[in-house]
């Protein structure tokens, strides 16, 4: 059993949950729109903001790191155990734009309470799941009569998450050693459904690159050269074609190298998620599902490493006809990675299959974006073990697991830090993120709360540093 | 033996040539450019220059004929003898747009002279080709002592083939029985070199579609959905892709049915044309050729059909990346055909085979335009044969045969009256069509006048209705 008792904590948050509110609901009127430079100063207002909450919570330390764009927010509290682990909470304090006349019911930055829901931009994302750890230490202090955490707690709330985090890498980088920690904790994702309390257990990673593929100097005419030299258009399309073979796997040599396989294990639990496929096409807008033979739909966009077109152009794109052979084509590619896999080598393999597939008198280039690498937590990692049981004592019922198809800021914490990511999100699917009416559910919010106060209990019990 | 002695054509030739050329000269001054609506009245003023020139020339019946656009000149000479051939000659009178900044040494609607050479717009391309035949038949008359053609002679010149001439076909359609003939002889082509006379048999025709490919409702996020819904850019790729075989082959079912296979005479003829792979590739602007397996370049680009893609277009095509499956792509295919093959039964066949390879999920859409049908004439055709002769005679060497890998309105002509199609022309490709310092050999442009001398003759006599 853990040292805090549940009746406690709900006890706390139930005398404290007013207060909370109306604290949140203060934050989300700020309009911290990272993406429109007319609200740079209401998101420096919403650091300074979150800042002095932080400080009032307790933390001891609280700093706003400026960045070559918007601030972010760092804060400490360690705790009075030496061996306990250090945990980082990362979230991020800017918001998507809103305007009223995009469809939504009333001002997007008046916040209002409506049949349980709490309505406002960044009620779900990210406002309302940074803000549910103020009120969650404080519940966990309470309960165990603590003056300081379990474990050591840093949080650290970026301000540009909205447009890309574009300094983010720079800013960890430069604060390594103050965000040094064994855990970091990723509060800005969600869960399966209100049902179906849900851990995220890792991030896709992400390699982009553009092809581009010249033929004949200028286009030619189509009549006088058709059929006797190579065109670029074609070979481009060949390209693409070759991207994955008749089972829907990618095609190109060595990319499934170091693919970690998903374990039976890791398949039933996928299985056991109350998945809908009818209801899924919907939210994906398609007809039909297509994808990697032997795979269900959430094995493939969680767990398995994929080739998308995100663009193809060349020759003449005009109405009616034009008869060429166009001089160039390109095609941008993007391949989502898993654990196991790197982006080096991704590369590497990317530029021998384009380079070994063209025809002679087709001339090439490829360019690589900055790629982001994947993340994992292993099952039986004690960090998500802890989250897990939290969870569950706050839901009162069983947690599964998910992982997330994206891709994010989340690798550059577990990349330039070298701790394990973990997510604890209480945002659901119809929680509205980047559109009108954006909402979060109060009772899955104050669980977020609940379920920080055990977890800060169970990780400072059940994951201890060597004495 | 021919019926015209060769030194009376080339005295009268070498007699008149100045004048004709002051009037060619006079001709080429009118700015007839099509596409240019500022130049309408000079497209009227070039149609009524020519028809008073064939009236002077000697030709009993010329008209002008209105279209919906710019007009038509016609002419018709009857032959004395009931039993000989009727033959359409086809030009135009309209010219490519033309400004001195773009390159010219001078005025392109001034003419000179230089080093056996007149340069002006519209000088190769057509109207100096067109005009040779005024001089041409009155060296037949002349050096036969005839008062009429040996053939029942009549001239089409259009006004609106720099303009894609959009109303021609209907033009034909409407006067098909004064236009009615036994064959068509097109001078609106070249020859294969200065060195090398030569004579087209044959165009490609021309379908064209475009196919449209829906995917995702809108486009959709890559990492939440990749992998697990089919991608419209990539069917539309791998359509491409599927497009032509290993061998370079079109791999559309039933695309070649009918075709009509070249005998081993015509690639031998087609080989021993002077064809240099290096000098080729430079006029394609092209670093390699690439075509189907077994055949010549020349083969490939004359006498093969051809599958091409025109312009492919899908998703992101802009600076950098965005991570989306695209909503839709497109393709625009054209397809070259050659004798035996008819555009309706390609069209069904794209059809059916683009229906067959889309995955569940991807709706499509294909819209073909207006077809262009191939001709071809049979190197024993009696009127071909005529065409060598008079040619052999005038350049005083063998002549070689060619085709023409384009598509035009000569197969309207063929199709509407019924006619096989001929090509005579003495332009060559250092001519500049469409270029800046378009100009015509004067040799060249002479040996026409005397090959249209000698041709009507030989043709009377050699190609006689049964009485």
């Amino acid at each position: 059993m853990s040292e805090t008792p549940d009746s406690a904590v709900r006890t706390y948050i139930d005398d404290h949950r007013a207060a909370f509110l109306d604290d949140l609901m203060e934050w989300l009127r700020i309009p911290s729109v990272s993406a429109q430079p007319e609200h740079a100063a209401d998101v420096c207002h919403s650091a300074d903001w979150l800042a002095a909450k932080l400080s009032e919570t307790g933390f001891p330390t609280v700093e706003v790191w400026p960045t070559d764009g918007a601030p972010a927010v760092f804060a400490e509290w360690p705790s009075e155990d030496a061996q306990a682990p250090t945990v980082l909470v990362y979230g991020h304090h800017d918001v998507q734009p809103a305007a009223r006349e995009d469809g939504w019911a009333g001002d997007p930055f008046e916040p209002v309470i409506r049949e349980g829901r709490l309505y406002a931009r960044g009620a779900a994302d990210d406002k309302g799941q940074v803000y549910f750890h103020t009120l969650g230490v404080r519940a966990h202090l309470a309960a165990t009569g603590r003056s300081a955490p379990a474990v050591h707690l840093k949080l650290l709330i970026e301000g540009e998450e909205e447009s890309g985090s574009p300094h983010f890498r720079a800013l960890v980088e430069k604060h390594a050693d103050r965000l040094a920690a064994d855990t970091v904790i990723i509060s800005d994702t969600g869960m399966w459904s209100a049902d179906t309390p849900t851990v995220c257990t890792g991030m896709r990673g992400l390699a982009e690159c553009e092809i581009t593929l010249h033929g004949p100097e200028q286009d030619i005419h189509s009549g006088s050269f058709g059929g006797a030299v190579p065109n670029p258009a074609t070979a481009a399309a060949r390209l693409v074609a070759a991207l994955h073979d008749e089972h829907a796997r990618v095609a190109i040599p060595g990319f499934y190298d170091g693919v970690t396989a998903l374990t039976d294990r890791e398949r039933e639990l996928f299985a056991e998620l109350p998945f809908e496929e009818a209801q899924w096409l919907r939210t994906a807008k398609s007809a039909a599902t297509h994808g990697e033979a032997g795979h269900t739909t959430l094995e493939r966009i969680w767990a398995r490493p994929t080739a998308e077109v995100n663009g193809i152009g060349g020759g003449y794109q005009g109405p009616g006809s034009k008869t060429i052979i166009p001089s160039s084509a390109m095609v941008k590619l993007s391949f989502r990675l898993v654990a196991g896999q790197d982006p080096d080598h991704i590369e590497e393999a990317v530029r021998a299959w384009a380079a070994d597939r063209l025809p002679a008198g087709i001339r090439h280039e490829v360019t690589f974006g900055a790629a982001t690498r994947p993340c994992l937590t292993p099952l039986d990692h004690p960090a998500l073990q802890s989250v897990v049981r939290a969870m569950g004592r706050a839901f009162e019922q069983p947690v599964r697991f998910t992982r997330e198809g994206g891709s994010g800021p989340a690798a550059d914490l577990q990349e330039v830090l070298g701790a394990p990511v973990l997510f604890l999100g209480i945002s659901i699917p119809s929680d509205g993120w980047h559109a009108p009416n954006e909402k979060v559910e109060l009772d899955l919010l104050l669980k977020g709360v609940e379920t920080a106060a055990y977890l800060w209990g169970d990780l400072g019990e059940n994951w201890r540093h060597a004495d």
